[in-house]
């Protein structure tokens, strides 16, 4: 007989927009939820619309000072230095209400809201492999998207950290979705965000009231490594996002497929030694991290059985 | 026999990039020009590629103070107020190398890039209708562009007065590429605003050589007005466009069409009373000016024959 994982019911979830605050989709529907919550509303859930960076979202700006979605980690959120940063501050507090991070008190779910210029169309961020309720639901919001496409991304890596806003529950999740322009809000993009949240919260829904989700294999974007733009000695970008690759996200890049252009008619090949999946490619926020495209690869996640714990 | 204009040899070109900081295109191809200049050398002209905003360009936003692509009107063009903006003081100094404005001094034309993150392809800006020189330029960059699309938007109007950058030299351009979110640079984007430019160049080479341009007739969209998102009493944009919309640049537009929807489910129709083509659908920078996009009517301009004044 296959194991099976039995889990608490899931008590407290929030839906975090605004981390990045010209990221429209999440900042527009989260403001929507605070008056009007019928449609997050579930049956023993409390569901916390919540905008995580209002400061950032009023300039629509990414950020303030520094990247929100970077410093949750144990150092920032310990931190009593006087000269911490607007978005450090914001973490502390953000902490203290959905937290402590990796603590018993934390939220059961945060789901975080963001939009990408990259054409990654519907994708759900996974942030551990092992956890079996998260990779049910993730599967569950991908079945129930499709004949849409919805990839899953996962970011657990051995040097690449992330202290992502949402780290701080026990199950985070990202959405991100595009393409769409930073300060820009299209339909169809909202359409998709929207979709994925129902289905996510529908779940729950189905969690609590007993149902059993059977032993699934989920298929993910392992995030292996960060492609830069090449520069020169002045650190002036020399090289920009190949017409060949641009918009091709999640599709295969071989070695010797071309990856940049430059100004004066060059093309540089990609060099790898194996065929990788490309995502975040030519995403307008990375440029200031140099940071061209991520190189993932394809792997197939198993999750065992999951059930509620019986109610007493 | 028709009529035809003698007009002076072109003497003096610009082009302008970086006007809006964070519109890339025109950045990099500028900075890119000012480095290798072959490719927009032509014979007897003075051709200079120039950076009008480098604050703006410097920190990848639109600008620094004040949108510098509105500032070009008599009044701040004069002003020796201590307290001028940064975008002001650049309009001056920018005026006194490529101006006067209005003077036999200022340069003959002036090439202004921009991109847009609306659906507009390749697109010339024209701000005078009676402009028989430019729009004979247009036709002849329109054609050399097929089959690919190019559009002509005339922005002379009685009551919107746009006091572009540009409109220093004695024939302006604005040239318009999208869609391109902010902060990115798409291959394709520079490709077609690459191809505007080469051929803008040569119709100035063949024109000074001597040889004539014929009548013609140029079909243009003039700019009628100007739609503006619905707001609550707290200025909060409460209606977004419309999937329907999105992405129909230049496509009819008739009265009853969806417009905008609202987060509740509601469609807003347009309410005009007659078809018209929209433009700036969606742009990024126009929700600070709250304009959802441009209305505008197409009619086909017409102009004479046009041929160098013989060389002495
Ligand atoms: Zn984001
Ligand atoms: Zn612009």
């Amino acid at each position: 007989m296959a194991a099976r994982q039995v889990v608490n019911s899931v008590r407290r979830v929030a839906i975090f927009g605004g981390t990045h605050g010209n990221e429209l989709s999440g900042v527009f529907l989260v403001n929507h939820w605070l008056k009007h919550g019928e449609e997050i509303a579930r049956p023993g859930i409390e569901v916390r619309p919540f905008i995580t960076n209002p400061g950032a979202v009023e300039k629509c700006v990414r950020y303030v000072d520094t990247d929100l979605n970077r410093v949750f980690d144990s150092e920032n959120l310990r931190s009593e230095s006087n000269s911490n940063t607007y978005e450090v501050k914001r973490a502390q507090y953000i902490n203290s209400i959905f937290g402590p991070k990796g603590s018993e008190d934390a939220y059961d779910v945060i789901l975080d809201l963001h939009n990408t210029t990259s054409h990654m169309g519907a994708t759900l961020i996974l942030e551990n492999s092992k956890d079996d309720f998260t990779i049910q639901m993730l599967n569950y919001i991908k079945n129930s998207m499709a004949p849409l496409s919805c990839y899953v991304l996962l970011i657990e890596h051995q040097r690449l950290k992330y202290a992502t806003t949402r780290s701080i529950a026990k199950h985070p999740i990202g959405v991100e979705v595009g393409p769409q322009p930073q300060g820009v809000l299209r339909a169809d993009v909202l359409d998709k965000m929207r979709s994925i949240i129902k289905h996510a919260l529908d779940f729950m829904n189905y969690f609590n009231e007993g149902k059993e989700f059977l032993p699934c294999s989920l298929e993910v974007y392992k995030v292996m490594d960060k492609v830069a733009y090449p520069r020169n000695a002045n650190g002036d970008c020399t090289a920009f996002i190949h017409k060949n690759l641009q918009d091709q996200d999640w599709k295969e890049l071989k070695p010797g497929d071309p990856m940049f252009f430059t100004l004066d008619g060059r093309m540089m090949a990609y060099e790898g030694d194996c065929t990788v999946y490309p995502t975040f490619i030519n995403e307008a926020a990375y440029y200031e991290k140099n940071q061209a495209f991520t190189i993932t690869q394809k792997m197939t996640l198993c999750a065992q059985a999951i059930r509620c714990t019986p109610p007493k």
